[in-house]
């Protein structure tokens, strides 16, 4: 068979991508039929006058989709479609990439809040250690292993705590956990708390999650400083889920008042707990780092929640929590049952990567990468702070920019919008509905380029307003 | 500082293992002090006359428990215990594996259920997949990805299904999660169900799971063919778990008639749902496959449920459902805000080590080496036949043995134990108590000599008394 492919050149979309798009409706429509042998990656390369690899990466995204099969020595076959009711779906699929990105193509810089810089990501390193763990000497690694998490990753984290949050936990209080998300779940078992306070705002996912599994969710209002933790002994929560480092999504550091204050609700009454979560303390540009409530001595009343998915990536699901004594000894009986969520071989290949000293590097990398970005989004707004107020700044992978004028969130995203710059509202992580004009600018997987570029059309459009 | 250690060479406890436990102690009584240079890997090899991998080996161990600190091209040194109010709990920990290890190491064989053969992984194809998806044009791989899996991942699993279980399923309705307990739990979130009839007996994670989210758990009782379907009618449950195809711990093929009844006490009534656990339908070792309850054609009240744990490894930590369309339209609200809970990277590997035809072949070997260790455990179980009845073979794992003279499992256990050989009761699998003369013998990770040396001990105890 052969087969002519219109190819665009004009550097909008890859040319591997434009291979794949024009067999697949090829392959759907019926022109090219099942069993049918398609061009060696040669072949088409030769007629195409691209790289080889541009046409091998086109099959495989085929072949991985199941439109191509691939049969060794002899080359890719058109598949045949084994869920006929399910093409006009899969024709509707028309891009390449997940709909979240192909959502953002319209735009020209994206300041996603939740977004990482993997471009820095130790590869080379990741394959050497993957390899090694991955030997016929180490079968070991491929058994079920400990509920909790393999004991050796767990002294890492805590040597990685010590050192790094000034805190004293042992392997023995550590579980680890594929995402907060299923950490929350696990706790909320353990506890048997009813009454969640949580900051208002918070991540959405984490109040929809609590509530879902039947908890009571009480939002506690936030100021510049954070929660009103006076606000909380108002209230009949029996456990207080909070981000005191930088909370999302007002970037406020709790100060050291309002963490005591935190603490005494806690201690006050038994049952009572205080999930700390520490998702970004990582990342702090100016000033002393923030201690953990954990890091001030008194550890019963406190979960510690952490991640490797900002520090590393978000591929590598992997966190963590430090449970108190309280927790910790019911943890077999309550929630011994779920076995390990992280696949044991990613445990050992991270606790490798900790141990021999590459995360430490790769954090000190990324700590300055992340500065350089975090100072050039400061310095690029510096023409908007007439009508800009810039908060959460020195720490983490986003600020917050509020409008002094009370402009409506809504408006500044429309008008980004116009100048190609996809922008986030603050609002939708209000658990009490409210006027916002606030919104988010995450920078961690932007150039710095990319962030003046960004700046520079918000600017045009906003400051002529 | 010059170590002499001394090693036993009886071949009972590994030399990494020996020096591995004597530095621990020494650092722990701080005979070795904080700071204090280790000898390196080739003189302490040099003068205790063992490889350099051994020494090297039982330093990896200790670097990794936090007692000893590498440091690039000096060494490695004592590390000052920053716990030290948990050095009586390390101290405690004596063994070097893990505590259910170490209870089953006084067996010299243990016929454990939930075994997987890991001697026959194919080590160099999952290290070459993982080289190739761990590359720097392959970024993606790191960032977040589908909340309920890759779909590349997920179509090759509606590949499989299809060919393997005869299955008609998209890869819009399968959603990936690290185990089968997260997926349930994610199920239940979805479902609403508030009753859950489970097979009595049956796994008892599951039934403990669900009852600490707050479901109520209906046992309906089994008998030879698996769950009495007829008894399900009389409940007021509004989904049931079940394992049609091999139940765990009977053994039962579930026969056509009460598949059929299953599917029409589900569809009476919108809103009743069957979880169909298809965990061990991959080997199979005489007779036709037993097709999946989804298979009959009927799909809506349905969840199917399968893991990866035991066809590739259960370190690989991959399980999937498939949807029908009334839960699967609300995933995305209902729990959509739980990330997913495997690695990218390992979903990206799997979905290749199955399109490329690993998979498939790895799973034809294991058929074959899993019937071998099979038909051994049969054979070798022939002088026992007068006194038990098997139950629960030609398919899976494990098997079931019968006392014929209504011997106790307890008695049977014990028995066992005197000679070795570690067996399982079935009566801890029952939520209504009874008696049992039930015992379960798994094969999987025993060699077929084992199994025959096993079966002998086993007779020379039980045939006596």
């Amino acid at each position: 068979m052969e087969i002519s492919i219109p190819l665009a050149g004009d550097g909008g979309t890859p040319y591997y991508e434009q291979i794949y798009s024009y067999i697949k409706k090829e392959i759907l429509s019926g022109r090219i039929r099942k069993g049918e042998k398609l061009p060696s990656t040669r072949a088409l390369s030769l007629a195409l006058s691209v790289s080889r690899n541009t046409v091998q990466t086109a099959y495989d995204q085929l072949t991985a989709e199941g439109y191509l099969i691939p049969e060794p020595q002899r080359g890719y076959f058109a598949a045949g479609l084994q869920w006929n009711y399910s093409v006009e779906n899969m024709a509707a699929q028309e891009s390449f990439s997940q709909d979240t990105e192909a959502d953002t193509e319209e735009y020209a810089v994206d300041f996603a809040p939740f977004g990482v810089d993997v471009a820095h990501f130790p590869f080379a390193t990741w394959r050497k250690l993957a390899r090694e763990i991955l030997s016929e000497e180490n079968r070991e690694v491929l058994t079920g292993g400990d509920p909790r998490g393999e004991y050796g990753l767990r002294a890492s984290i805590c040597r990685y705590l010590n050192s790094s949050r000034g805190m004293r936990a042992r392997p023995e209080q550590v579980v680890v956990g594929a995402g907060t998300a299923y950490l929350l779940m696990l706790l909320t078992q353990l506890t048997g708390a009813r009454r969640v306070a949580v900051e208002d705002p918070t991540y959405r996912h984490v109040s929809r999650m609590l509530r879902r599994l039947s908890h009571e969710i009480i939002p506690v209002s936030t100021d510049r400083q954070g929660m009103k933790t006076e606000k909380l002994r108002e209230t009949e929560a029996d456990m207080a889920y909070v981000m005191p480092a930088h909370q999302f999504p007002t970037g406020a550091v709790l100060p050291l008042d309002r963490r005591q204050e935190l603490l005494r609700w806690a201690e006050e009454k038994p049952g009572r707990y205080l999930m700390e979560d520490d998702y970004d303390s990582e990342f702090r540009y100016r000033g002393k780092p923030i201690p953990s409530l954990s890091a001030l001595g008194v550890s019963d009343p406190i979960v510690y929640l952490g991640t490797f998915s900002q520090t590393v990536a978000p591929a590598i699901r992997v966190s963590f929590m430090v449970l108190p004594e309280s927790l910790n000894r019911d943890f077999d009986e309550k929630c011994g049952y779920y076995s390990q969520t992280v696949s044991r071989i990613d445990q050992e290949v991270l606790a490798k990567f900790m141990d021999d000293g590459y995360f430490e590097r790769h954090l000190n990398r990324m700590r300055g990468v992340y500065k350089g970005k975090h100072d050039a989004l400061i310095d690029a707004l510096q023409p908007l702070r007439n009508r800009f107020a810039i908060s959460g700044e020195r720490a983490g992978l986003y600020l917050r920019l509020t409008s002094k004028s009370g402009c409506a969130e809504s408006a500044l995203i429309a008008a980004a919008k116009e100048a190609g710059v996809k922008i986030y509202g603050v609002s939708e992580y209000f658990l009490t509905p409210r006027e916002s004009s606030s919104v988010l600018l995450g920078f961690a997987n932007l150039s710095e380029e990319e962030i003046r570029e960004g700046v520079r059309r918000l600017g045009e459009v906003w400051l002529t307003q």
